[in-house]
């Protein structure tokens, strides 16, 4: 396993060699022509990542050209660290021996989203031409549902039995595929591969050789789940206990596979991601350098339903026409309250959707939360509407309409407070993702309150 | 290191045991009256982020109360899953030599988070109890920046110099502090501390108690970062790489700590929370359980600022106004042309901070990404506003204002989509948050030339 290494090359210092890797800004840069001309050995010191964000900018039979220069292990990190969906696309179109080895290579539960990705086609032809054993892993773990536990979980788990010695165990460790760079925790299980307790490998090395595997395992274990656990359930429990991993189990405690730190770190952006994006009605995987219509077909169908919403809105204007006929500087100040109000409710979205996130808001304590913001949206809009009133009576002189535009503003904001902890707390109880486009319904609720309450306070005292 | 166990126990399967832990939903449901009956030793079985996320929603005293029914470990556990500020709250009110000796047991990068927070009296205080030579590293500690690596690093490393012995290296980790968890990699450096390469625990594992550390060390490093380099930076290396630990090095590359993977999850998660929450300036550390007083004074300097960019949307509603009086459908439809402005520049707002934040946008690519969003903008105008004027014409059958709002939507949303492009962009490259109150400046933005396209365009052809 010990490499034989060339001893003059460990005493320089790593940052004394020339930079022999590609940067993206230099990939960038360059003309699709150059693309061949690329040298293999600079791509094969280039991070895995870097090339990945490279291809997923470049066409199918560009990613070809340069997938081609270098190995199907290189290549099997590079289509790792991209999309699933982009992978799938590129492996389709390869040549199939080599989209079979680099499936192969790929991490089982990295193999599995590929395969899952492909066309039915693709799927049926290239699962027949792997090894009959992974490919049957591979269908397996396709039966999870995407986003649980087992969709993401890895299931190459290093087990020892409880009777096992710590000789045994090294062994075990030894059996492992070179390249296996997570090796977290030793998990020790029974005959049937029932979960019975977790090793590090750090009491492994501090052990004796002959000791029983009993006297070094704890089984008092945290974090297990089910592999029908929410994906991003298992993340929140993996930072909360800070573990590097978490041991998926079925329903009788049979030992199904691992999520790793790796995976959760990418779980949290996906979901950031998602948080953000969906808010506004964005494709929740959408990236900036998505093309045209992949993104027109993601936004528009939302910018329908706010072009619906709109109208609503526009129809509280319709019904105060002839008040705003009347009296024509309600029209001038209707966006200011408009605007305050949306923006209210949007910074109590914001905590809102972040804290449900974090799985930091109990169900019983929905209520509390949604008066709590009514009250913050309230108090500010005796702070903000009091500094608007005086901006109105110095432009205006009016000290009727100053008074409407501080009255509207604090029933306005607290309104927006209430809707903007109400929306995601109610979208997440009725099982909606608390995001989705919370921010196009919001601001419907915050414009037609808004113009009602104005225009009616307006008609009220004013005309 | 090995335990006595009791073996009868670890026959037994985890889940038979009864639950002795408190849940976050049932110390919730609790009356304040019965924090001083709770269960010593439930309290102890109680995971540390549960009683830390129910002590930051308590009062002070009340925290006090529920942290002497534990040890100092336990305590250390549970004040290091909080918030540091709430923590340097609650430990400025504890009995002296209890603080310190909870400081003494957190990690030191979690003890100097909490020193940093701490009120100048208590830092001088606490600091002058502790062991001088960890006052001394948290004193060191406190000098970089709280946003760089070397303010979130860990200074206590595993390391062995290259001449060492494999065994040597075991008796290195032997001397570890037992609770030590994060075992991740050994780093090899030289007598002068200067980091040479580094070594993971299996291959320690795995190799002869006499080799030479020399002949398994990996001195080709990826991911050595400064110390001074941004914390979001260090996390994005470190979940590009996929491991579980990068090295931080001063300007000579001597090996100052390391950050852990835990350490990145807590990174990304606040970065996802800051930049939806700043995103419509919310405060970025905020969450829902704050009370009054903070929310209002994070998010009403943000809402004042809303007030002024509002009138400035006002007053092109101002400019227009005898078109108004005219023509009263004009003020009618103008929020419908202004929500989808807002709605469109918000979606690429979005994607923008995203990709942003996930190191997608090169320099270099600024003005495609701008010119494209502008592109998504007009290419979605096109759509809704097609759709918008034939509802427009339904309802009054006025073919010159259907055509007028198709227009004023084409146009309104490629400045929308341009604009939630070159917002983030532009703050980013001015060195700003390309979050902070964005969304604000956006809608400021689309208010403005959604107003005063569609009134032109309305004076114009209608008038």
């Amino acid at each position: 396993m010990t490499e034989s290494i060339d001893h003059r090359h460990i005493q320089q210092a790593p940052e004394i060699e020339p930079p022999r890797e590609y940067t993206l800004e230099g990939l960038l840069d360059m003309d699709f022509q150059e693309l061949e001309t690329l040298d293999s050995s600079r791509l094969a010191n280039t991070p895995a990542y870097v090339l990945a964000s490279f291809l997923e900018r470049l066409r199918v039979d560009d990613r070809r050209i340069i997938l081609r220069k270098v190995n199907e292990t290189q290549a099997s990190e590079i289509l790792a660290e991209m999309d699933a969906e982009d992978t799938a696309e590129t492996m389709g179109a390869m040549r199939e021996w080599r989209a079979v080895k680099i499936l192969e290579e790929l991490d089982l539960d990295d193999a599995t989203d590929v395969v899952g990705e492909l066309e039915e086609e693709d799927r049926t032809r290239l699962l027949s031409k792997m090894l009959p054993q992974t490919a049957a892993t591979v269908r397996d773990l396709l039966t999870y549902p995407e986003d649980t536990a087992g969709g993401i979980m890895n299931p190459e788990v290093t087990t020892v039995t409880l009777d096992a010695s710590v000789d045994q165990a090294i062994q075990q460790i030894r059996k492992l595929r070179d390249y296996t760079e997570h090796l977290h925790y030793i998990y020790v299980v029974d005959e049937a591969k029932h979960l019975k307790g977790v090793l590090s490998l750090r009491d492994l090395l501090l052990a004796r050789p002959n000791d029983a595997i009993e006297s070094i395992t704890k089984t008092a274990l945290k974090g297990v789940c089910n592999a029908l656990d929410d994906k991003e359930k298992v993340a929140l429990t993996l930072s909360d206990l800070n573990f590097s991993a978490l041991p998926i189990v079925d329903d009788e405690n049979k030992l199904l596979g691992i999520v790793t730190y790796d995976d959760v770190i990418d779980i949290i952006q996906e979901e950031a991601t998602e948080d953000i994006q969906k808010l506004v009605g964005a494709g929740p995987h959408e990236s900036i350098h998505d093309n045209l219509s992949y993104s027109i077909t993601r936004r528009g169908p939302w910018l329908l339903v706010n072009l619906l919403t709109a109208f609503m809105a526009a129809s509280v204007v319709y019904y105060f026409r002839n008040q705003i006929e009347a009296l024509t500087l309600l029209a001038v100040f209707m966006p200011i309250i408009a605007s305050l109000g949306g923006n209210t409710g949007s910074q109590t979205l914001a905590v809102a959707i972040r804290s449900l996130a974090l799985g930091e808001i109990q169900d019983s304590e929905s209520a509390r939360v949604c008066i709590m913001e009514c009250m913050k949206g309230l108090a500010n809009g005796i702070l903000i509407g009091f500094v608007a009133s005086i901006i109105v009576w110095i432009g205006t002189r009016h000290t009727g309409f100053s008074l409407v535009v501080f009255i509207a503003c604090i029933l306005n904001m607290g309104i927006a407070g209430l809707a903007g902890a109400f929306i995601p707390i109610f979208l997440k109880r009725m099982s909606f993702d608390p995001a989705q486009s919370s921010s196009i319904f919001l601001t419907t609720v915050t414009d037609i309150t808004g113009f009602f309450v104005f225009l009616s306070l307006g008609t009220w005292l004013l005309l």
